[in-house]
């Protein structure tokens, strides 16, 4: 008698929140085992908001789940069978196991799934947030991108979550200021009170920009930014020139269409790197550059061209002249 | 008799263009020079989209101009009559003229203010754009953020314009594949026949965003942006990954409120760093990181909490929690 594998189905793409259409139950035999493969029952599933990414048909950083596939999820698993020499039965694993009840672990794809160490007193839970995906989310887009300096302040969205707990208190391990937002005063007591952060904003409460002002008397240096939307607009308003922002997640775009967060979407999922520039940061170097360029000019390798416009009383058309396009290299007007 | 100086006051903010009501001409006394002070007489204006900015009650990069006061603006000048030292009578200098007739050089204010070089073949109006802030933008701009490497893929937008026609040179000069995008075919011609760009696009043909994936088949790697909105969007579709984007102006969102780039605005005027992050990126280096997380972790540097739901048939209510906030740390369901 096979044994029956209980699996979620994505069966339709979801309009905002995950209905009862788009993910079905079904199940399926396991099959026997060929060499280099193993078998493992699922015992925790991993629930991540990028799940919800991962059912719409868009472009994103793996591709889309296909419709009728197994959901992807991560999840930890133990052994039960094993045809493959690096595992055995008992072993634990993590990975993308899927919403299903048991996983195959194939040899041909040797990097999907990873033996969990045995650690005293870590529960093996701990392998799917603060030790997995989230803790090291936490770690390096923290420490490599927003490289956190001693006396910063630093803003969490989505404070109370998986990954936002763990980077508020990498921020304080690293001797920031760190500010949390989040959406409930559970959770905002939990995060000041439990973990350390210096502050704790309820986003539901109406004056809650004026409490993140008032918490930033120094301005925002790092904004780990998970939720995008209002609540990230409110906290550029308050980063100081040349801060970082760790753009980790956009939850607040995922269930519905957002116009305004279409673009920092692909900059997430393509991992851009965008950077304001404003020339007045490199006023004390413009001598060597003006000789550069000056040589550039000389020597025909820039060329250029000038768009001039005669009379002191033409100027406010001059202005208008660059928003209609009228103009081929360089507006000036001569008086 | 004392001379008249004409200036143009901003005597309203623009609603979308610069309409009669809002510069208005007025003419003040040409006070006497104390010491200190030198006088010149304005040549040129420099017209530049960030006057547009300026115009407006927003925060920005400098204050914005207030009402009443001569519009500010780069400009070339002659100086005419002088009580400093370090100016006489006949020297050339480019700054903040403002639009006026004439500008009152105070040593109060000694950075405002520069002389011209004198340089053999190369007019004076060349440092209001090549060899001014338009070039030098370009140059840091692309150089210093932007980084290009031989081979890459850079693409420039209002690749026409002072700036964006110098960054696809330099670009060139650096071993790059440079797309122009401009809005007319004169434009396009000048920019590819003249300087020298791989491949100009008319963004006002129906097809340009065909012309741009055709003209892209490796990717773009740079974005030197200076116009936003769909633009900014169709050729952040044809980012690679990590690719770099200098956002240097937006001129699509000068002369209306568009809420899809008042985020980039921010991003610009604060020369803010924004970086994409997803952690499929330190994967080779996730044993180190677990291992400090996990001493965090042992050690009570870092707490966590999670939110367990029971039953493998409660994977889909779980996904939808996440976007409901039910949770608290991290959400996993256990079978």
């Amino acid at each position: 008698m096979s044994t029956l594998n209980r699996q979620w189905i994505l069966a339709a793409r979801p309009q905002e929140l995950v209905t009862p259409d788009v993910l079905k139950q079904t199940e399926s035999a396991v099959l026997p085992l060929t060499d280099g493969e193993a078998l493992a029952r699922v015992k925790y599933f991993s629930i991540d908001p990028t799940m919800r990414a991962w059912m719409a048909d868009v472009p994103q950083y793996m591709p889309p789940v296909q419709l009728g596939e197994v959901m992807r999820s991560f999840g930890l698993a133990e052994v039960i069978e094993s045809r493959r020499s690096d595992f055995k039965k008992g072993d634990k694993i993590m990975g993308l196991t899927g919403l299903q009840e048991y996983v195959v672990l194939s040899e041909n794809h040797p990097a999907s799934f990873q033996k969990l160490p045995s650690i005293p007193f870590l529960s093996d839970t701990h392998f799917l947030g603060t030790l997995g995906v989230n803790g090291l989310t936490a770690y390096f887009g923290l420490l490599e991108v927003g490289k956190p300096q001693s006396g910063e302040t630093l803003v969490v969205s989505a404070a109370a979550g998986a990954t936002g707990s763990i980077v508020g208190q990498i921020g304080k391990i690293n001797g920031c200021r760190v500010i949390g937002i989040a959406g409930s005063n559970e959770k905002c007591q939990w995060i000041k009170n439990e973990l350390g952060f210096d502050v704790a904003i309820n986003y539901k409460q109406p004056d809650w920009k004026q409490q993140l002002v008032a918490a930033t008397p120094k301005g925002v240096d790092i904004n780990f930014e998970n939720v995008g939307g209002e609540i990230m607009e409110a906290v550029l308003d308050r980063m100081n020139f040349h801060g970082r922002v760790i753009l980790c997640g956009l939850i607040s775009g995922y269930t519905h269409q957002d116009p305004a967060l279409s673009s920092f979407i692909r900059i997430l999922i393509k991992r851009l790197h965008v950077e304001g520039f404003i020339i007045l940061d490199y006023v004390f170097r413009f001598m060597d550059a003006g000789k550069q360029l000056g040589m550039w000019k000389m020597t025909g390798k820039i060329k250029d061209r000038q768009t001039i416009v005669r009379g002191f009383e033409k100027a406010p058309e001059a202005i208008n002249m660059l928003f209609h396009g009228d103009n081929i290299g360089k507006l000036i007007v001569e008086l």
